[in-house]
């Protein structure tokens, strides 16, 4: 009987995966709770509007069938390792010989349920989307307000986390804000627009070097980011975001790119699990105690702190990976070698033709990090059409600064409220 | 002391308005719910994913910032002529000399509740999109599902309406379908997808030419659409179409076309009304009782059954009269002759290289006649990044015949319940 493969999630881990297995002979199937692959590292761009949502989207059914792999929208419900089966929200339950765990993470509000509800975030097409409606709907609430203490509060963005994320973002944002306000927003003064990034760290973009670490703090502080380091977010009613160290910052916007953590799905799993809520793997991304279930991408972590950074790079070779040692079984041949990540190396890039970006032990900052993010970034959107529609979005975005996407898809009376419910 | 105009609506008629009035000393707002300008006759593309939805919006303050005109996004509640005061949701008045009503109309489901639940329409960017989610996500249900008749059902969508909008989907629905489902759904045969098209008079398209109203009947039948003419749906449950003759059609996916009727906010206006809740005007678009008040676009009808049709140009040409009225009245001079409609013909699409035109006398069909469309649709798209994104999007859809956007903004198991549910 032909061995079936069930991958669950179609990230750059589960993609890989699948493209791996394609043409070999196996009942592969993908699932998916969408019907895309997201180009995530992207994300942040879309929630300030300089990338339309759907460039950066590619339908996995037109990745898929390329290789002869069955697609099934769903939601994983539970997952059952000693039964090997996988229900779904809808009831449906599929049968697996080998399992792909590659659902990645979702945002960590660390438990605070009043965080959750207030503050945004912008991981997912939808919340990213949100999030630009919610920046756009400010600037028009703020239009509208006279009385200065509501209308400073309009006019404050605050972002919690200084990760890749929340630098990228805050970079963009403040560019689009700068952008955006003088030339069409005559009620506004630009010098009203304030932007306050607060992150734990002593430092921005832990992990980098810190030459570039120094270099990405002054560029957020040229562009005008007000940066509290050493600063946790601890309660935000959606007016006031209150810190662990500092005044109070008066904000109806917050943007919290502060963590994340494994799929809630994984919770119930009676496997052996490390921060974040990530499995522990063996030297192969395997369960320990389930040598047929892999664990890929942003899930995955190694029990002696062997580097398993939640990245693009990681999250693909490891689903190549994975997928090398499910043809090595189904065969009956001997596993690889363990295991080992590759380092490319990282970048982040500062908006508008700077970037920082490291390789091995070289550091590069400016123009030619930028260039290089760039050249990086079109070669990787999957799809010609994607590339063309990323391109003439960039360079209307970067030349005539004027960002690509201004849609406010809103409901205007929602924005009094509560920003989480802005849709 | 400086007139003050109020713009109601940022369609075509508001836009018109609002540039011809643009520099000319007076206070002038636009007020839209929506923060961007719509180019609605593209919007049957976005529901089958021709292009992207964000490729036919504009940005409103990008638009009127260049003529110093102030924007306010908001929602009317009231207007009070008397008062000559308009409130909107969240409680501000707007005072004004001058008032252009043109907000347009909406779906007109004649009452008919269960009908407003359960069907989907495609007039707004929200809706067009929830259409094209709607219909991807009957996809992989059909996908999933073994049972005939329930398979039967996701596969088979309904379209009530004949008129531009409903043809003009059709066919481009038939056409997405018939490239994706061969290439993308190897679960499904493409045999199995049915499209009815449901429309109350004896032809197609009623205003256009007989010979153009049967070349478009014949290209839907060819293209594989089940016409049901002098016929009118009268109830909807969700999954049976039950209409004044013939069969029940069995269909989980109805999307209504067949009527509008002006914006709900007018209904409490104390002033004379035709059908659909269009505004009695007199030669000059005003409210016969108020010649203060200017009524535009699809919201203006003449008592005498002089032509008023609910298309752009008809808007364009209304919305540029009535300005040039208030700046007669402002600067105290005579008013000008009576408002003319100049009918510069009209012309549907029929998918992939085809449509039907009608200039003056002359009738084109075929090839001649989309080639009209395309270069008229393109230079008609406000923005030069628009623009290329259309041709951009065009080209893969029409050349490679793989439609520009798939994605489904919907969670699973919305789809089972209720259509209408899926956002």
């Amino acid at each position: 009987m032909t061995d079936r493969v069930l991958i669950l999630g179609g990230g750059f881990a589960g993609i890989a995966a699948a493209k791996r297995l394609a043409g070999r002979g196996l009942q592969v199937t993908l699932l998916d709770q969408h019907n895309y692959h997201l180009f995530q590292p992207l994300l942040y761009q879309v929630a300030t509007g300089e990338l339309l949502g759907e460039a950066i989207c590619t339908p996995l059914r037109r990745i898929l069938s390329q290789g002869g792999i069955a697609f099934r929208l769903g939601r994983v419900e539970t997952i059952d390792l000693q039964q090997r089966r996988v229900t779904l929200a809808d009831g449906t339950a599929l049968s697996y010989d080998y399992l792909l765990l590659a659902m990645g993470t979702v945002t960590n509000f660390f438990g605070n349920q009043q965080l959750a509800r207030t503050a945004l975030d912008i991981k997912g097409l939808g919340a990213a989307e949100r999030a630009r409606s919610t920046v756009l709907l400010a600037l028009e609430q703020a239009s509208q307000v006279q009385e200065p203490i509501l209308r400073k509060a309009w006019l404050h963005f605050v972002i919690a986390g200084g990760g890749a994320a929340g630098v990228e973002f805050c970079a963009a944002l403040l560019e689009t804000l700068q952008a955006l306000v003088p030339s069409e927003y005559p009620e506004l003064a630009p010098q009203e627009i304030e932007v306050t990034l607060v992150h734990g760290g002593e430092r921005l973009l832990p992990g980098f070097a810190s030459k570039l670490q120094q270099h990405a703090a002054q560029r957020l502080r040229h562009l005008g980011a007000n940066l509290r380091l050493q600063t946790h977010v601890q309660r935000y009613d959606g007016r006031q975001v209150h810190c662990d160290s500092g005044p109070v910052l008066l904000a109806k916007t917050l943007i919290w790119t502060a963590g994340v953590t494994a799929n809630p799905v994984l919770e119930s799993l009676p496997v052996p699990k490390g921060y974040g809520g990530r499995l522990l793997v063996d030297d192969y991304l395997r369960l320990p105690d389930h040598p047929e279930v892999f664990v890929l991408g942003d899930l995955a972590l190694r029990p002696e702190g062997y580097p398993c950074p939640q990245v693009a790079p990681f999250a693909m070779q490891s689903g190549h990976y994975a997928a090398e040692v499910v043809l090595q079984l189904v065969r009956q041949r001997p596993l690889p070698a363990p295991f080992v990540y590759r380092d490319l190396g990282s970048m982040s890039v500062l908006g508008r033709f700077d970037a920082v970006c490291q390789l091995g032990k070289t550091n590069w900052t400016g123009y030619p990090a930028w260039m290089m993010w760039l050249l990086l970034h079109i070669y990787r959107i999957i799809g010609a059409r994607n590339r063309l529609r990323a391109l003439l979005d960039w360079s209307g975005d970067y030349l005539r600064r004027s960002p690509a996407v201004q849609l406010i898809r809103a409901r205007v009376e929602e924005g009094d409220a509560c920003n989480k419910k802005v849709r």
